[in-house]
């Protein structure tokens, strides 16, 4: 059960509210967003729930099966925005591209792919600064440093930045060079992180763990938001299979599965879900027809020199042919009102 | 390495290429279809295969480095059509529907669905009479009798029927009331049956296993084909992860991958592969920009009193729909030149 | 509900028990085997089972909420005892070791492997006829021939004999030279060959699918059971898995759930669950502490020249030492008293 | 390439071994553990290690082929002890037994549960302070309060403790209350975490990720010892598979292959490798044939009252006779000579 309150609503008030449901056995978190003050409740009970609905400070109370609650569909049928300024959105209907190297190189390479999404009509640049690698032998990004050059080469561009961040110190390191948090696949399950992201007025973009459930990253999502960030993004990119000729199996089932289950935009990593430079194409024109309501992609003037990834990075004119296939194969959904 | 041998050729003169090849440890295997006639030879010791080019008899040579061999498209560049007659084929470029009930539940369901597929301007009816259950005792299908009404029903509206067959003894049985023999995803390694429709002047569907590598998919289709039928169609219809919130999980990595790997057409089975009727119009438009050469969809008039699968079965309204949705995403995907 | 009945009950005394379920909606199955005679009821109504258990002709009647029915453990809590003939058995409490090679490959081979399994106290050897491939252009086994001479080098020293059965037609040709047919993994779901082996009076050992299911494998158990062999032994030898370091992963909980699961002795095979020779014997006596009440071993005396899995197979020096190991294994599994 | 340095090799004489090294495009890593001082050599071209051998400074240069280096078992073939002091120590040849409650719940409980290890000779105990839980609604642990109480206690009675650290800042707040570190499942590739658990002189175990490969398990330890700690432990914990007969798959293969691989002690988690309080005994003994080098076991003196984990809990009885049988399994194997 979720019941909004109004916000100017009294402790005692709050505390009754409590009481009622307690005396049902159901256990109480409060929730306290940028946008709004919640109450979660947890139980089986019966209880009418227009009894909640009168007492004075309650805005609405909705029922929510769902394990997740703050995140789903049950409560909040209309879907989420993710509103980064400058008329620069992710929402429902239409698919947000977010382009751009794996690694952050430097400033010559931060500013031939920005000039490239502007001239593309892209708005948003992704980079990492920080690179989870499997191997600590591996490059592991230009960090901060790095980090900023990219942010200055967007801003001066109208750009807006998002990257990966990788443990609890990073989140206000990162947070003047930054407009949506990315939170990697190897984290998708970091807790602490997730719950010290609900303290930030920034978006967050949440991965899907290598084997994580469609539940799973629900609830992860539930973390942040139950800890005060109702910005939240899902991100489908591949999930770990027996199947060895490529490096992850998208899992486009998830794309209208999760829009179904909540209202946070779905966003699809085609890079990562296939691994496969030549079959980017494909993948990310089919996550548009799955619904999608952004994609993230990887790109590089010379993918054969890129610090990461290379094998799964487009070069410019590839990515220029893609990001107008994107914006057909919306229209095409839009026509076919396959997405709301 | 693929040696394409002149019908006329001589047995001496076959004899002389074994030889050569022996010679240099290859070993070989004859392979005669209903089209041509090669020699298969697996190795790895050097060898000018322009020493085997000149020789009499022999059309050309190929180097084929994947373990399987005449379904790969490093030797066949050109995709296979199947021709089904009537000018009803299946091939790159388009996307063929073959859309039916699960099970053939009987004469005036097989008209209204047939019905409708003419309407609709499809042509290949699909329709199980064999059904392979997990539990003995399931509703295992109406058998041939069932097989005769439904087949007996769509040649009079000019459509072509597919159905699964299940073990050897059905091959002859079914001959006459079928246009493609389907082999279900638990007999996608039953090599006895494989070998069997080799010996069949008619189509054959192949599945993926529920488990099945995309190399094991080709080399079953291998075994079809080196037993003489050249007539073969892969089919991805979801795979089997640890992933709850549905039936199997589709894996549209797998059909520009198998493209790229097989001249073979490749379609689709969107219907077991996501397992929810209301999510099967994105995944089968998706399907579709991935690049299939045809999708397997399960519809009925009333999918809630389907004999099997209702859960993810059309209804007449859906279908014609999403039959209207698939032309108008091949028609985008020809536009943006995305499969050759 | 299972309601087993008596073996001169008459017609008339059978179609009133199923008239009193089918009035409570309950479909019912007859099913005679070898031993017995039941009807199985499927269906969810209440009904009290003593109105069912005093009809004339009633041995006895049991709730069986399990989807399988016949092969499960609420029905028949005794432990089903496979007797080979000679004293030889496989049953709960010990341990029958089925060694020999991956394939048969000829008089001489059989012999030197069936001296020592008689020098080591083994009673039972398995060696491969009919070979499933991968790749139609693998050596596919000595077929039938193969199988006389195994079976002839066998029986002269008292040994009992295991081997694949991959179609239909082959269950009656194997019948005279064969003690158990093995269903292999990827046959696990051949639901045609497994209902002929239905009719069969040999055990029959069916292995778990690549990918399959604890839940499926006990229904393929139930297609052979309930179209009339009782004799049936159920197989674990490893799953398909994201990890590459092995063949595949054995599953070693697969045992002591089946055999609460279900009545049926539980085997295990250990070559194939992790496929490398020098990790057979810790495996091997890992699945002895699981509870297996069998192990399917692949022995050689030159493993390096063996015609098929020479990779995953022990010599006869290592099979020695692994024999000894299982029997003291299993003594102290029974000190332990693991195992009823 | 692994070059062991003397405590007392100079600057120079390091950089000369880097500029031979780089002079054949090696890359090198220099490595300061608490207990010694390495290179560690990335490269693929030819160089004669005796070169690098006989130069000042250097104790020994082995070739590492595998990806991970300093965790490898190609460098170092004896095992690594990991010594707990009072002579409490894990290590291969025996079976370290590590149990205790999932949750910490109070002082009674840690009590309760530390006379009884006490009482059957187990010298390690293991309890959750701080819980990573799927939902951010679940009880999450009583914290470094909890930790506190729960070492008095292990400590007053001679016991070792061994708790989960979720992130960075636990690390020092933890210090003075734990003997071992455990990473679990959901951080296994947590690289900020593995890093910093780097500069700290107390052992880490590290739980194998839900679908983690032993090629990222070891990459991960290769993480912490890299950064200085070389007191490792690997654990294996049940993967996740398609299977849902239970909560995660034990995968005992990996036991004997991460030994091989790996110099460091490999222990098993059977309880949450099955979930199933019935069936963790006989895995349990199973994994100690498999040749684990100790076991973590949840117990509880009321399992069905536990604040997490219950279902797969023992009771005092049940943790009684499970100690004294993985003793006797443990000299069983000895006996066999199974592990050196």
């Amino acid at each position: 059960m979720i019941v909004s309150l109004q916000p100017d609503i009294q402790p005692t008030e709050i505390q009754k509210i409590n009481s009622l449901l307690m005396e049902h056995s159901w256990k109480v978190t409060e929730v306290l967003t940028q946008r709004g003050r919640y109450l979660v409740g947890l139980g089986s009970s019966e209880i009418d729930i227009r009894r909640v609905g009168i007492l004075p400070g309650v805005k609405d109370v909705h029922r929510v099966k769902d394990a997740y609650k703050l995140v789903s569909r049950e409560w909040k049928v209309h879907p989420t925005t993710i509103d980064l300024g400058s008329g620069i959105k992710i929402h429902e209907g239409e698919c947000a591209i977010m382009a751009g190297p794996c690694s952050i190189e430097g400033q010559e390479q931060a500013e031939v792919i920005a000039d490239l999404l502007v001239s593309q009509g892209v708005s948003i640049m992704r980079g990492g600064a920080f690179k989870p690698r499997s191997s600590p032998y591996s490059f592991r990004g230009m960090g901060l440093e790095g980090l900023k050059i990219f942010y200055d080469v967007a801003r001066s561009r109208g750009l807006k930045v998002i990257s990966e961040v990788l443990e609890i110190s990073q989140i206000e390191e990162m947070y003047d060079y930054i407009d949506i948090y990315q939170v990697g696949t190897r984290n998708s399950q970091n807790f602490s992180l997730l719950h010290e992201l609900g303290r930030v007025d920034k978006p967050v973009l949440i991965k899907r763990g290598m084997s994580g459930t469609l539940e799973e990253l629900l609830q992860s999502a539930e973390y942040v938001f139950s800890n005060g960030n109702e910005n939240l993004i899902l991100c489908e990119r591949g999930i770990r299979t027996f199947e060895k000729a490529y490096r992850n199996t998208l899992d486009l089932n998830a794309v209208p599965v999760l829009k179904e289950k909540s209202h946070l935009p779905v966003v699809v990593d085609p890079s990562h879900g296939i691994g496969v430079r030549r079959f980017v194409e494909p993948l990310t024109l089919a996550a548009v027809m799955a619904g999608a309501d952004g994609v993230l992609l990887e790109i590089h003037p010379k993918p054969e020199e890129a610090a990461s990834d290379g094998a799964q990075t487009l070069n410019f004119e590839e990515s220029a042919r893609l990001f107008d296939g994107i914006r057909r194969t919306v229209n095409l959904r839009k026509e076919l009102e396959l997405v709301a």
